[in-house]
Formats: structure tokens, sequence, C-alpha cells
């Protein structure tokens, strides 16, 4: 993307005021897009876009606001809220999505045994949102498994991001919102593939929890991107 | 693993004859196992057996025979058949593996569209093994990604494998497999999360096609293991 991106983009984060969501809005913040944090409860959504601008000395024009304004007002909206959150969330937002794009961050846990890949019916979080949503939003899924801790930083973040999506720009605009947060991106295939990108957040649950970690990854090796 | 590992374990690599079993194979073969080369056509399995016997100059006692022999003979079993060979492989095994460990290599892959992930009824190669098995085999999943190029070679292998199984002592044998093979192994949980692993390999040949590459793998950060 060339020119000033805040121009040509305004991204929605929903559920902007979670760890992973606050971290991914700074990110985008940073560099120079028009960010848009949305909230159940808006005043903790302008709580939040606060704390953002103030990490960026005041060079942002993050705002906080309802999930719905937020989806309304962005050209791509960002889902971060908890699986417990998918369907309520994006039901209340379905209109505001027409015509848009949706990136789908929600891995569904279960709390209980979150080592464990437990898909949906639909398959994966992604395609459920697809579902919900119809055919006038293109889906992508991405941003499953960075550790928000790095995103508050600019700390070097050692896990690539793996993007599926309902259509090859769908893709396409995910990876550029991926290298825009300073994230190595690989276009991962059809929104049939999401599957692999939510339950590999299980199994790096399940490895930092034998191997005494907390920050698990994965980088895709053996390529030359450039 | 202590003292001369071929005493103690016999390694069956079913569907040896194909190019990721006989990478596998010859891999044990090197590390000192006592490997059985099986195939639906005995002669082709003893041919790969003198194959690697001489790659490594005669120090290795790999003998090939039918899968049945292969599996009847082994304390562990490695099934590296194309998914069309998957089912009647195992049932012509089936019980051959009372007792054993099934290592299923095996993805589900579609040849017409192999960048989409498109698993069996049973979530994944490696659950349907388990459905086709029933309760006195364990079942563990393992090597989806590695190329087979690699493996006859003394190259490091820039590509980790994921372990999922159905008891943790099925992983943790499994992982002594990896390990034996030159291999970096992480325990990735239960054998519903195999649809991760699997369906990584159609995400991967997403990625060798679409970055003109042909050995994408994975490599697992932010942990240290040892």
């Amino acid at each position: 993307m060339s020119g000033d991106p805040s121009i040509l983009l305004t991204i929605a984060v929903l559920g902007g005021t979670g760890r992973e969501g606050k971290g991914l809005a700074f990110r985008w913040a940073k560099a120079g897009y028009h960010v848009l944090v949305g909230s159940r409860t808006p005043e903790k959504a302008i709580k939040t876009a606060a704390e953002i601008v103030q990490l960026l000395d005041g060079a942002s024009s993050t705002v906080g606001m309802s999930n719905l304004q937020a989806a309304q007002q962005a050209n791509i909206v960002v889902l971060t809220v908890p699986y417990a959150s998918h369907r309520e969330t994006l039901e209340s937002v379905r209109s505001a999505l027409n015509g848009k794009i949706l990136v789908d961050v929600t891995v569904p846990i279960v709390p209980s045994k979150a080592t464990k890949v437990q898909m949906p019916p639909a398959g994966s979080a992604a395609q459920e949102a697809r579902d919900i949503l119809g055919e006038n939003t293109q889906i992508a899924a991405a941003f499953h498994s960075i550790s928000h801790e790095y995103l508050l930083t600019d700390d070097f973040v050692d896990c690539d991001v793996l993007v599926t999506g309902t259509s090859k720009e769908t893709r396409t605009e995910t990876l550029q919102l991926v290298a825009a947060a300073g994230l190595t991106g690989w276009d991962a295939g059809p929104i049939e593939n999401s599957v692999v990108l939510e339950g590999l957040t299980n199994v790096l649950i399940n490895i930092n929890k034998l191997y005494h970690s907390t920050h698990a990854g994965i980088k895709i090796t053996g390529v030359n991107k450039f």
C-alpha cells in the first residue's frame, strides 16, 4: 500500500479492549492507520483508545466507541472477542459488515480443555462467521497465535501469521495489515483451512504447558519470499 | 532410549517403498534400529531394503517383506501409504497391530485440490485409523510435512515434527523415533489435534505453490526445550 494509509483505510478492532485487540490496534495506529477501538462498553473502548494515543505520544487518531459504531465507520473490521462472544458480536454488527472484510482472530477454545482442538460444527470459527454473515461479507482469518505481550512493544515478533480467506483479494488485503503490524504473513489458502490456523493455537498452548514456555509460536521455513 | 536401539525396537514402515517411507526407514536404519520395509508388493520392499543397506555401506539389518509380515514382526509400525490406500492397508494389518503403536504419517490429500484442507468424517486420517483399529492399538500421528528429499541425505532438516497421540506414552515413544531420525519433535497433544498436523500439509502445499518453493516447513519458536 502506498501513500498515507490513514486516508485509505479505517480499521475497526471489535473487542479492542482485550489484550490481543489492543495490541493489534496499537500496531496499526503506529503504522499510521485510522483505528477505531470497539467494545460492548463504549467507555472502556474510549479509555483503551486514549491509552494507545498516549503510547504514541499523541501521534494517533485512534478513538473508542461501540462495536456497532466502529463496524459502521470502518473499511475493514477485525474481530478479537473471546469465542463465547463470537456469534453474539457478529449478529449485532451484521448489517454494518455488508460489502466489507471481516478479519476473524477468534479461536474456539474450550476453557476447561484449551490444549485440545474442538471446532464448532461449521468447521472453524471463521467458517461460522461466514455462515452468520452471508455472502455479502468477505471473511479472513489471521493473527491467532501472536502473543499480545509482543504487540504493545516495538519488539520483534518471532511468530509468523498464516492468513486464510474467502477470496484471494481478501487474503491479499489482510496480508497488508499483517505487514503494517510489523509481522511476517503467509497466504494459507481458502477459508476451509482456518481449522489449521485456529487449532494451531491449541497445539501451541499444549507446547507452552509441557515445555514451560509462554510464547510458543511458529515460523515458516524453507521459503525465500523475496 | 539408552543402549543399542536395535535390540529394543523393531520398526516396520508400511508403504516403505514410497519416498517418505524410504526416507524415514533410512534414517532409522542409520540410527541402528532394525527396520522392516513393508509393501503390498514384497519384491519392491526387498529392493528398497537392499538400497537402504547399500546407502549405509552394508551396516544395516534392514529387510523387505509384505506389509502384513512387517506389521507382525515389529514393535512399532509406521504407516506411510497414500490416503487412497489408508483404510485398506489398516484393515489388512489390523490384527497384527494389537497391543502395538501405529504412527500414522497419512495426510488425507484430495489430489485435485491439494491446497485445501478436506478431512474425513472421523476428523483426520489418524482418528480414522483409531476408529478402524479399535482400542487395542495406540495411535500417534507425525512426520506429515517433512520433505522426503532431505531424509535420504545427512542434511539438516529445517522442519520440526509435531506429534499427537492417543496417550502420553505413545507420544513419548514417537518423539524418540523423531529424535532418532535426527529431527526436532514436539508433543502436540491428543489425537484430536491431528487435524492441525495433517492440514498443515495442505497449507504448506499452498505456500509452496504461491511462493515458488518446494520445501516449505515449520519451526516452533519462543520455546527453549533444553
